[in-house]
Formats: C-alpha cells, sequence, structure tokens
C-alpha cells in the first residue's frame, strides 16, 4: 500500500514536471493531485527533489538495461547493434514518453551530488554509443570519424523524439525507430556517398 | 538609453531564464540582478512574459534570416543547400548560446496565443528543410524517404548542441557545424551503403 501510494506520487508529480516544470511545481501541486493534504505527502516522500531523483533513477535504468546487452552483445556486428540500440532507445523514449521527458529536461533540477551522478551516468550510456561507433570504425564497418560527436548528434536527435512524439499522430513508434536507424546508419556507412 | 535598459534587462533575464527555467525566475529577480526595484522594471517592460516573448522572438528572427536565404537560393543544388544549412544554423546556437537555449527551452512557457505563433514559425522554419530535402529526393541528388521525419531527426541534433556546447570545450563551433553536416549529408545521401 505504501508502494502504491509512493507509485501514485511518482506518477502524479511526472505529469506535473513535464507539464510546468519541475521548479514550477509544489509539494502541494502534487498533493492536490491526489487529493491529499500536502503534509500527509511526507509521509511517503522526504523532498520533492526526492520523488524527481525517483523518476530520474528509474527512466536512467530503463535505458541502461534494454540498451547496456546489446550494445556489449559479442557475437553481432557494430552497425548492427548500432541500428538495434537507436531503435531500442527511440522505443523507450516512446513507450515512457512521460517519465523520459521529465529524466531528459528536468534531470539539471536535482542538486549538485545527484546532478553529477546523473551526468555520469549520462556519459556512461553514451560511452556504449561512442565504443559501438569506434568499434565499427576500426574494423571499417562505420566511418565514425568522431565516434563521441556521432554519439551525441545520434543521441541528441533521439532525446528529441520525446519533445513531438504523439501516440496519436501520423507515424508509429515503430516507424520512427526504424527510420532513425536508417538514417543513422547511412550517416556512418563507410560506403556514404559524400566526399570529404 | 530607454532601448539599453530595455536590452540589458532581456539579457539578465535570458541568463536567469537558461540557468533556472523560466517558472522559477521572478521579476523581482531580474531586477535584483540589474539593481533595480522590482517596481522600476515595470517601466520597460509590461510583464515576465513580455521579456520572454522579446528573447523568443529576437532568437527566431535570427535562424530565419540566416537560413532562409540558403534554403532559397536557386542556384544552388539541394545537397549543397542542405549542407549550408545546417551549418548556418549550428552558428547561430552556438554564438548565441544563452538566448538560442531559452528560445528552444522556454518558449513552451509563453501564453497560449504567444505559443501558437512560435509552433507556427517553427513550423514555417522546419519546412525549409523539407523543403530542401524533398526537392533533393525529387532530382534524384538526396535520398528522403521521409523528408518531415528527416527534418525533424536533423533540427532535434542541431538544437541538441546548445544543451552540450561550451565556448571553451574542446571542439570548435566550426568543426561541430562541419561534422553535422557532414554527417546529415551522408544520411541522405542517395549512395548511402546499407541495404534497404
Amino acid at each position: 500500500m505504501v508502494e502504491t501510494r509512493r507509485q501514485q506520487i511518482e506518477d502524479a508529480a511526472s505529469v506535473l514536471f513535464r507539464e510546468r516544470g519541475y521548479s514550477a511545481t509544489s509539494v502541494r501541486d502534487i498533493a492536490q493531485v491526489l487529493n491529499l493534504q500536502g503534509g500527509s505527502l511526507y509521509a511517503h516522500v522526504a523532498s520533492k527533489e526526492d520523488v524527481l531523483w525517483s523518476i530520474v533513477l528509474r527512466a536512467a535504468d530503463r535505458f541502461d538495461s534494454i540498451v547496456r546487452p546489446i550494445a556489449e552483445a559479442p557475437y553481432l556486428p557494430a552497425p548492427e547493434r548500432l541500428r538495434r540500440m537507436v531503435r531500442a532507445h527511440a522505443r523507450v523514449v516512446t513507450d515512457d514518453l512521460g517519465n523520459a521527458t521529465v529524466f531528459l529536461h528536468e534531470w539539471r533540477f536535482l542538486g549538485d551530488a545527484r546532478r553529477a551522478e546523473v551526468a555520469l551516468r549520462r556519459d556512461d550510456y553514451e560511452a556504449l554509443f561512442r565504443t559501438v561507433i569506434a568499434d565499427g570504425s576500426a574494423t571499417g564497418e562505420l566511418d565514425g570519424a568522431d565516434p563521441k560527436l556521432a554519439a551525441t548528434l545520434i543521441l541528441s536527435a533521439l532525446n528529441g523524439i520525446a519533445g513531438w512524439y504523439r501516440p496519436d499522430g501520423p507515424l508509429t513508434a515503430e516507424a520512427i525507430a526504424h527510420q532513425y536507424a536508417d538514417l543513422f546508419t547511412r550517416a556512418l556507412s563507410p560506403t556514404g556517398g559524400v566526399d570529404r
């Protein structure tokens, strides 16, 4: 029951953080959505930041748990790993749009220590993409002149999906994931046709 | 003098909006940075939203005035137009990082009518990219299966630069602009080497 209430609080907070931003949301706002007194919320959460922290950790875990096994699959060639990682990341964004958006936009409002921890985790996650691009470049299967910049470009574009995707929009999540994977794979293809 | 003070207010507001977010910044905060009384700020601006509106309009104008002439240059082939548009957009982001960031992240806090106007302007701007990709696809110079999605991908990645670029970082703005242009051009190259 306490678990459930805590989850309700996080879900309500996630909606408000996404709509108004973390800074403009008060504990009272969250309580109001749940028909609670502001004070009774504190039986379940230590602070507003504590709720943001839970949402951020859960989202970060989700990306990591789904994409890391693909990145580290020893039997797949680098371009195929990259393609699957892109598709998987896109699907995490579209499947859990609300929490992904809060994670991506509001994490910078965490306190210093937690923000530093998230920055490290994000860098660690981005390294999965850098490594696959570097692996593929080493074998000639990919042409990533600058794996770090290419990984940044890919993740910026993928995270941007959170800003415009609508479940009832004209493109299915599946179509977006596939087309993004195609475009990035071609961008890094060693036979890309542009003189450089 | 009034012009100058207004500009000072917008600059101070832009820094605060970027650091704390628009919602968490008060008119008093802006006044404090300028050593003014909150009330005397209202001699220069009608409201906090009014200041955000000025910053947003100025940034939108900047992107448009620099990128539109390239998009509409009749004498350049589509891939070259796309390449130059990408470089130009990236340079606007890196040259005016503060205002670009506020424009890209805080515009959604504008009131309904202004937000709708910005949404229209952004769509109009994105259409420049869609059109060039569609033009190039029609002549076979580019392979954009879905020009709308490709334009969205490109602009998401370009706007993402505002989130990580540091003027004192390892990559120059020029290098970022060039490499992004390379990667996008290859992603849309008709001789891209990936089977589809």
